[in-house]
């Protein structure tokens, strides 16, 4: 196992310790997410969960974790998650694994959001991930046009074969290399008035708890009377 | 033809007036839609259309307008829309046909936007007609109960067989049962700001000029040096 893996690892059973019998719980998507499956199908504590992707349904469904939809719950005890950059703030963008806009509904519906990462994944600021943006895929070229002239170094999110990654949901993604993001909450806003965006990898103040794997796991709490990072 | 269509036909021919040889003109969805489309045949003016659902495309094919994707597009010149309802500051609601997601990514990406419309459109303050939003079907459950306690009396639409009705993007539309909607600027940034809303049919600031039809057809512009409401 490599030195990452390890530490995504590390995370992952960290984070066992939220999950207490009966709670319905929110189970994001991509690698570290899977150790945490495992951990949870192993630990045997009996939960539901609530996916944000075929991917983790399916998982899931191998590990006999029991699931149901979003819409038979009233609540969601806690999602576990992970991001592909963290910052001080406990902000983020999440969305390489092109499962954003399920994980942020689920998020958004949660009543506390902990987030698995490697020490890898923290930053002092966002943007040296490349921000995923999804969109309507009827007039994506006008919306690709205008994040050029943004300077937003835009690019449509492609498979394999060449053509565009289609999500879920049935979107394009467009990731924008911004490199720095000097303030997220005026990029996010934004890009929620843009018609023909769906939803964007910026998850801001969201996130309750960081548990970064590594020498020793480290848990950062955010400052819930200090949120605004504005 | 009741008085109705007479007024519709009446706007819709009264927009002829706005097209000229050579534009790509955006075509917007609706019985109102359908008089232009009829009349714009029939004149034979050479322009190439941007659609803005499957049934104007359809349309269109039956009538031999000949039609371009958007991203074949740099920019449109003019769109012709109808509404369902506008105010004194043009300013609008539309989604009733379901196409309110592709008519907002074309009248954005318009120079000029005229909307057509029968008298019993025009109202001094939106909200007679029920606002739809267009949203993820994922959770769309959860967003439902948000609007019910915020008092917007939502109702998911659905086809005939009773299954909700799907768009030609893949979303659900929840229609709310407003009456007054006293600021509409406040709302529609609520509602951008709310994660699985895709769309909402509240139209500010877009429509730059609106053709009444009646006893006399009427057209008003948008004063664009005042054009906040707020």
């Amino acid at each position: 196992m490599t030195d990452k893996n390890l530490q995504k690892k590390q995370a992952a059973e960290a984070a066992l310790q939220y999950i207490k019998p009966n709670m319905i719980v929110g189970l994001g998507t991509g690698s570290t997410v899977s150790y945490f499956l495992e951990a949870l199908a192993k630990a045997d504590i009996n939960i539901v969960g609530v996916t944000t992707s075929q991917v983790t349904s399916q998982h899931c469904a191998e590990l006999n974790i029991p699931i149901v939809d979003i819409d038979e719950v009233d609540h969601i005890d806690v999602t576990i998650d992970g991001a592909d950059e963290v910052d001080t703030y406990l902000n983020g963008i999440k969305g390489g694994g092109a499962a954003l806009l399920m994980e942020k509904i689920v998020a958004k519906n949660s009543n506390e959001n902990i987030w698995i990462v490697d020490e890898s994944k923290v930053h002092a600021t966002l943007g040296s991930f490349p921000l995923p943006i999804e969109v309507i895929p009827y007039g994506n070229g006008q919306l690709f046009r205008q994040f050029t002239d943004r300077g937003f170094f835009p690019k449509l999110r492609r498979q394999a074969n060449g053509d565009p990654l289609v999500t879920d949901a049935g979107h394009y993604i467009i990731d924008c290399h911004l490199n720095n993001i000097n303030n997220p909450y005026a990029l996010a806003e934004y890009l929620e008035g843009q018609v023909g965006v769906v939803e964007h990898g910026l998850f801001l103040n969201i996130c309750d708890r960081v548990i970064i794997g590594g020498e020793t796991v480290t848990i950062k709490e955010r400052q819930k009377t200090n949120t605004e990072q504005v």
